[in-house]
């Protein structure tokens, strides 16, 4: 007997993986699945939220209801492809106000509006309080962005910045009177129009979203594409709040933007000849590094390189 | 404060799909959703079950795994659509044996098998014990079957048999001695076949799976409808073992077939003129009543005509 927990989360998922059939398409080990289908490829994918564990102090319900639907369609975005429908399996203690749970839906319509999207079905049952949320998307006829697909000499970049929802924990945690209006760690954005473009552009190798942190995701591109990867932290495009953060809490820059999670981001590598085609296409992004023949994600700062460990938080 | 309990699980789902913006295509209301999509109509519904509240004595984890996937894809199965693929969300225990998680996943990727499709992906989190399968299906250019479009005329049918998941249930509950090889309640046969054959004959006008029992589904038929329905007791095909278990424990026949769920058939109604086409398709089937412009569905039984209440169980 070994519990769950003992096991830990990734080899209970390598195991799970070698328990079922391996599909058609491409099935468990990217951000999404891609099923095979008559009319093209939908993709698809489904994240749990719980309330033991994703219900952080500071948090409304419409918030936790917009994070779920935000977790999977950022599980899209990552592929390129575009949200067409939204479900959701609630499980909810039965003493729950009713008005707390019209919020939650409340929250996942209003993110799914915000991607242009719908939540096209459901079903609820009294449990503990966890929310999954399944994204369904099309490629319209674009090529899925894999995990893996990263060459050595492409370029590595990241959408947006890094480390303000890191920063927006740290300040609630800490009782530190710094203000977030955009709420990165209760209300993130998805890169959906980004992760489209990048699709589009024919330039990208690789791609994953940030939701477990920069080091975490480079750790899976590397992996995944069998590469190694060098970034530089002079280059780390530093989120709103980082600095105040890091100087009344005492928490390095470095750690909130690669160790943290929930930026929500996209982490991409592009082959530098077709960089135009990415430039073309209105895409906020920093280049952060180089993809390397090595194995493994390195942070280069003050001269001093350095494997990034697993994600810490 | 209304909590969820006293407001009770039917008016909760009324009121979220008031609070939600209404999807073009299908959304909530039927057994599945139909998605608008580039290449076709995607299908896809979800379905979550609990450790507390599905996970009765005599069941296995494998049998668990199965059941979760079972009662999604019988959610297309009513819809007439074809599995294309599954998604599998689980919060699981942290002290839960890992050899039990495998048990779950092996059976819900073996009933993928059994209907041509495979488990995609999916989501592991530590919590309460559940999970929400989601089912993707294709119609193939097939028009879906809904829970509306039954005409006051048509004949009301239903595949298979009716009673043996409440047969094995109380056999169960009661230590009777009675054998159940086929494992009715805990390894239900979605109609996957019959839903394709049903929606491709062009005759049936409506169409529902039994989860909740033939009552409750022949109320859903009749409110989405606008129509009455009237069964005849009599020709209710018994399914195995109903006839032992209830002799044995002193609970009607008529009972076990009308107000259990559990059964997982698909009760449809069809235009009467197309029949023939109906009976070209190889579906076992029994005629059991008829579409009436009443508002309810009833039950004839030895000159008496009832209305059938909601599901009991």
């Amino acid at each position: 007997m070994v519990s769950l927990k003992e096991l830990g989360e990734r080899e209970l998922v390598k195991n799970i993986r070698n328990i079922i059939r391996h599909p058609p398409g491409l099935g468990p080990g990217d951000d999404s699945a891609v099923i095979p289908y008559a009319g093209g490829d939908v993709v698809a994918c489904v994240d749990s939220l719980t309330f033991d564990r994703h219900f952080p102090n500071g948090m409304t319900y419409e918030e936790f209801g917009w994070m779920a639907a935000a977790v999977s369609i950022s599980d899209l975005a990552s592929m390129g492809a575009e949200p067409v429908g939204l479900l959701a399996a609630l499980t909810m203690p039965a003493d729950l106000d009713s008005g707390s749970l019209y919020d939650i839906m409340a929250g996942m319509d209003a993110c799914a509006e915000a991607f242009g999207t719908f939540v096209y079905g459901g079903d609820t049952k009294f449990g503990c309080g966890s929310l999954a949320c399944t994204a369904i998307g099309s490629m319209n006829g674009r090529k899925p962005l894999l995990r893996s697909g990263a060459k050595p000499g492409d370029a590595v970049a990241v959408t947006g910045s890094l480390g303000s929802a890191a920063a927006e924990f740290v300040a609630i945690a800490n009782g530190l009177d710094v203000r977030f209006p955009a709420r990165p760690l209760m209300a993130p954005v998805p890169r959906v129009r980004e992760g489209i473009a990048l699709s589009a552009s024919g330039a990208v190798t690789s791609c994953i979203d940030l939701s477990d942190g920069l080091a975490e995701g480079a750790r899976s591109v590397c992996a995944a594409s069998r590469v190694g990867i060098d970034i530089h932290s002079a280059f780390l495009p530093e989120g709103e709040g980082v600095e105040t953060v890091s100087s009344a809490a005492g928490i390095s820059k470095e750690e909130m933007m690669l160790y943290w999670g929930g930026d929500y981001e996209l982490l991409f590598t592009f082959d530098k000849k077709k960089m135009e085609s990415l430039y073309d296409r209105d895409v906020e992004f920093s280049v952060i590094g180089i993809v390397t023949n090595d194995d493994a994600p390195y942070i280069n700062s003050e001269g001093i390189r350095k494997v990034m460990e697993n994600g810490r938080h």
